[in-house]
C-alpha cells in the first residue's frame, strides 16, 4: 500500500509528555554516564545541581506522533536514517512539553521512501520553545512512486586532517537493556530470537543510544560539560552497532561548529555526516 | 531522645504499593542481571515470559512504614543490620500489595538499640499473602536503656569444609547509581561529599544491592533460575561494599537449605550468617 503523499506539510495535534528527575538519570545511565558525571546521574548531591543531557530531547516526545498520517505501511521495513536535535534552552530536570510533528518531506529513493519529520516541543510551564527534533526514516519497499529524490550528496564531510579531538567510550553488553527503559522497547534491541528474524546474529544497540553516547562526547569536549552551550546536533546512522562495542567520536572543529563521525570497534563509521553547533 | 519502647508489638496501618514490568527490569539490572538472564530483564521476548527476581520483595514496600512509632531519633545513626525475605509465591510482573509493618522487638545492645521489624505484604488482586520481609536496624546512641540484649551468638555457621558452590559476580563502579533508581536515594550511595561526611573514602554500595546480587547467585545455583523454588533468604550485613568490587557467594547445601556467606574483593565477609531455603 502506497504512502499517503498528501501527508507532507501536515502537522499532528499537540500531545503532552512529562518527565522527572528519575527519567533524566535513567536516560543518562542508559547512554553511559557514570560516577564521573555526577550532575547527570544524581539529584541530591551536596553543592551540585542535577543537569540533563541535551540528547534526552530524543526520548521525551514519543517518536511517530505525526506518522499515522502516512497511512498504513509495514513498520518492520522502517530504518532510522538521520537524527537531529536543536535546543532552545537547557532541558529542565523535570517538566512537561507540548509537541507537534510536521511531516516535512516524502522522497522517492527507488528502493524505498524517505520520510522526513520535525517535532517541535514547547515547555508547557513557560510557553517557550524548548527543543526541536528532526528525523528521517527510510521505509523499504515504498519507493518508485514517481516523486522527487530529494536532497542528496555528501554533507558535513570532515576536512582532510586528523581529528582535533577523539573520545572513546565503551558500551556494555547490556547497554541496550538499560537504554530501552527510556522508551524504545523494540525487541530488536533485546531479544536474540527477534534479532535473528531481522537478520542479526544478536540484538543491536539502539541508534539513538549511539547518538546519546556521541552527544556526551561532544558535550564534554566542546562545551566543557555545560548543557547551556550545546545548541544543535545532527547525524546519519550508517551501520548497526552491537552492545559491547567501543565507540569513538572523532571531531573536527571550526569556530562554534564541529563536524563529527562516530566509529565502532573495527573503525567503520556508525554515525556519519555529524555536525554539532555550540556556543561560547 | 529515647526510643518509644511501647512501639514493640504495634502494627502499622496498611499501605499499598504498586509496581510494573519496567520496575522489575530496573531492579534486575540494578542487582546485576544482564543479557544472560533474559527472562528477568525483558518483557517482550519470543517464547519467553518475564520473571521477577525474588529479592525484589525488599524494594516493593517502602522501608520504614512502621518506624514512625519509634519516636524521634537520628536517622543518620541507623545502620542496616539483618535482612530476610520469605516468599509465599513468585512475585508477579506487575501488581499491588497491601503491607503492614510490625515492630517485633527493641533490644538494648549498649552502644545502640537493635530494632527488629517484619513487613507482611498481601497481593491485593488475590487477597493472598505474597511475601514477608524482616529487617533489623542498629541505631547508634540509643542503647543503655536497661532492656534485654535479645538473641545473640553465632547462627547459620558454615560447616567446616570448602563451599559446595561459589559464584562470583562483578559489581560495576556505577552499580549504586543504577540500584538507587529502585527507591533508596540515600546520598551515602551516590555523593562523594556526603559519603566523606559519613567517614567513607567514596560512596558505598547499598547493602540491599549486595543482598540482591547474592539472591541471584542463590537462585541460579540452587533453584535452577526458577523463582517459584526460592522460598526464603536471610543474612546479616557485616562490612560495607564499594561499587566495583567483585562479590563471591559461598554456599554450603544441606537438603533444601543452604548456609551462605558473601565476600568482597579482599575475602572479607560482607553478608554473613546467610541462609537460603528452597524447594524441589
Amino acid at each position: 500500500m502506497p504512502l499517503n503523499l498528501d501527508a507532507v506539510g501536515t502537522v499532528s495535534d499537540p500531545t503532552e509528555t512529562s518527565w522527572d528527575s528519575k527519567d533524566a538519570i535513567l536516560y543518562a545511565l542508559g547512554v553511559g554516564s557514570g560516577t564521573d558525571e555526577q550532575a547527570f546521574v544524581t539529584e541530591n548531591s551536596i553543592d551540585l545541581d542535577q543537569e540533563v543531557l541535551p540528547t534526552m530531547a530524543v526520548v521525551i516526545p514519543a517518536i511517530g506522533g505525526g506518522m499515522s498520517k502516512l497511512g498504513d505501511f509495514n513498520w518492520a521495513m522502517l530504518v532510522h536514517g538521520e537524527q537531529g536535535i536543536r535546543l532552545h534552552r537547557p532541558i529542565p530536570v523535570s517538566g512537561t512539553v507540548s509537541s507537534q510533528t510536521e511531516i516535512t518531506g516524502i522522497y522517492d529513493k527507488g528502493k524505498g521512501a524517505l520520510v522526513v519529520m520535525e517535532t517541535r516541543s514547547t515547555d508547557v510551564a513557560t510557553g517557550e520553545p524548548l527543543f526541536d527534533t528532526m528525523m528521517s526514516a527510510f521505509i523499504r519497499g515504498e519507493g518508485d512512486f514517481g516523486g522527487e529524490r530529494g536532497p542528496s550528496g555528501p554533507q558535513n564531510v570532515p576536512p582532510d586532517r586528523a581529528p582535533d579531538h577523539a573520545v572513546t567510550y565503551q558500551t556494555r553488553p547490556d547497554q541496550a537493556l538499560l537504554y530501552r527503559l527510556s522508551g524504545d522497547r523494540n525487541p530488536l534491541h533485546s531479544d536474540p530470537k527477534f534479532a535473528a528474524l531481522a537478520g542479526f546474529d544478536r540484538p543491536i544497540l539502539h541508534g539513538l543510544c549511539t547518538f546519546g553516547f556521541t552527544g556526551r562526547a561532544l558535550l564534554h569536549t566542546l562545551c566543557d560539560r555545560d548543557p547551556s552551550r550545546f545548541t544543535a546536533m545532527d547525524g546519519r546512522f550508517s551501520s548497526p552497532v552491537f552492545p559491547g562495542e567501543a565507540l569513538t567520536v572523532n571531531m573536527w572543529v571550526e569556530g562554534g561548529e564541529a563536524v563529527f563521525q562516530t566509529t565502532g570497534d573495527d573503525g567503520r563509521v556508525v554515525l556519519d555526516a555529524g555536525k554539532c553547533t555550540f556556543a561560547g
